[in-house]
């Protein structure tokens, strides 16, 4: 077992209480997701402020960097610390980060719900990723996890205004995090699967948010086969899904999906009723 | 009638359709919504990339530089050019955007779902903004106006993962911008507010986005009284509602909604049936 960086455990309360008044003139007491800055500090270097949940900084933190392509691997990072009192994140590396000023010179702010990414750099990286080719997910698995999913206990069912990501194994939900910003999400759970020490090849990534490019890229830079949203894609989210060779699942509620690219590792095994149905519609 | 600056008109089509295959195994044409990258440049500058559906471009880059205080008045621009062979906007001054080179250095990358904006500053610039005390909206407005948004023709009713800004008077909605960012639909709003010369002071803005610190941010800053989204908030939303007077509705679905700040512009008028309800709970 690798070393694992000083972690600081500074998790937040995930919601407050609020007044509100309804339609009927009541006063309610409602929940609001949390929102706080953190602003994120690499070898006392200032990076970034997000704007989070603050249910996993240390692991944002981390997945930030490794998303961003700012650190390698884990085991440069020697220490993650969170202080909300004066809302910031220090992280220190042991042998500092090369060229980092070059690396954060080059950064292009992209957006599009996005994060601040060097874009062009990640669309190269693209073709460099290689998905497994033989990973698998039936059917039948894959509306277990969506019964799962849909039965977990969420901040979005308590307060709404986040979104949630799901890394899961088969019909098994290994975690589950949420966040105000999409991204924020998705790079916490790139940073405790570091963490964890979990490889993508054999995960399933689930998300209430839309499928942008960014949100495809990041998924397939964790080297993860299946990707799953709630809501819909954009035309560049499908382009990238497809020259990476994602299994991609939109609109995925109730029994209802659609599968827009990668079919070849999703085995359909229809129902009675649906092939019935689908006999009339055809 | 002040002079417009030089305007491409390059909009982009709104969605483009793709084979997908859906639980019953039907391979069904369906659309998505488009999605393209748009570097800006000022006076040949780069600033950002913005990951747009290119509805309304040139209003959007204008907006952007609204939003994020690098010009203050239409007046300063000449020419904004957008070219998506090269998906390039360029915009130039007439007099050059002053120390723009410092301005740029002291941007934070600030997400949440978010676009990189000087967020201290931007909280400063809060408590100077006077939102108009006497503006009233009765609630048959509101309702009436819900009424219109959700009857509004939109890309997300035809490929969804967009989100989608109204600016309305009373009522009336006086446009309705589509993105597959929240911001980018903010910007090409504000980007609009001047091309058109209109005032936030007596006007509505609507999301069906979630109410995040930016979000109301950037209400603030337009000048406008009233926020109103389909979905939650989040506690950096609300306290920015309040400190800033905002008169702001969230969870407005159908004739449901939370009022949750600002309750002194909004003028109740609860039907017989509502009240009857009400008594029944309190």
């Amino acid at each position: 077992m690798r070393e694992r960086p000083l972690l600081s455990n500074a998790t937040r309360p995930a919601t407050v209480e609020v007044e509100s008044m309804n339609e009927r003139g009541e006063r309610l007491a409602t929940a609001i997701a949390g929102e706080h800055p953190l602003t994120l500090y690499l070898d006392k270097r200032e990076l970034v402020t997000l704007m989070t949940l603050g249910q996993f900084p240390e692991a944002l933190a981390i997945g930030y960097l490794r998303n961003q392509r700012l650190v390698r691997s884990l085991a440069e990072i020697r220490s993650v610390q969170v202080d909300w009192d004066v809302a910031s994140c220090a992280v220190t590396t042991f042998a500092g980060v090369a060229d980092l000023d070059a690396k954060l010179e080059k950064r292009t702010v992209t957006t599009g719900c996005g994060q601040g990414t060097v874009f062009g750099d990640l669309m190269a990286e693209i073709d460099s990723v290689a998905l497994p080719v033989d990973a698998r997910l039936t059917e039948a698995t894959y509306f277990r996890l969506m019964d799962n999913v849909r039965r977990y206990d969420t901040v979005y069912k308590a307060a709404g205004a986040v979104h949630g990501c799901a890394l899961a194994r088969g019909d098994e939900i290994m975690m589950f995090v949420e966040d105000v910003g999409r991204h924020n999400a998705v790079d916490a759970i790139a940073g405790r699967m570091w963490l964890e020490d979990l490889d993508g090849a054999d995960k399933i990534f689930y998300t209430t948010g839309r499928l942008t490019s960014e949100m495809v890229i990041k998924c397939a830079q964790m080297g993860i086969p299946f990707l799953v949203s709630r809501s819909g894609l954009t035309q560049m989210g499908y382009e990238i899904a497809r020259r990476a060779g994602i299994t991609m699942i939109g609109r995925a509620t109730g029994r209802h999906y659609l599968l827009f690219t990668g079919a070849q590792r999703f085995l359909r095994t229809a129902s009675t009723e649906a092939r019935d149905r689908s006999a009339v519609v055809t």
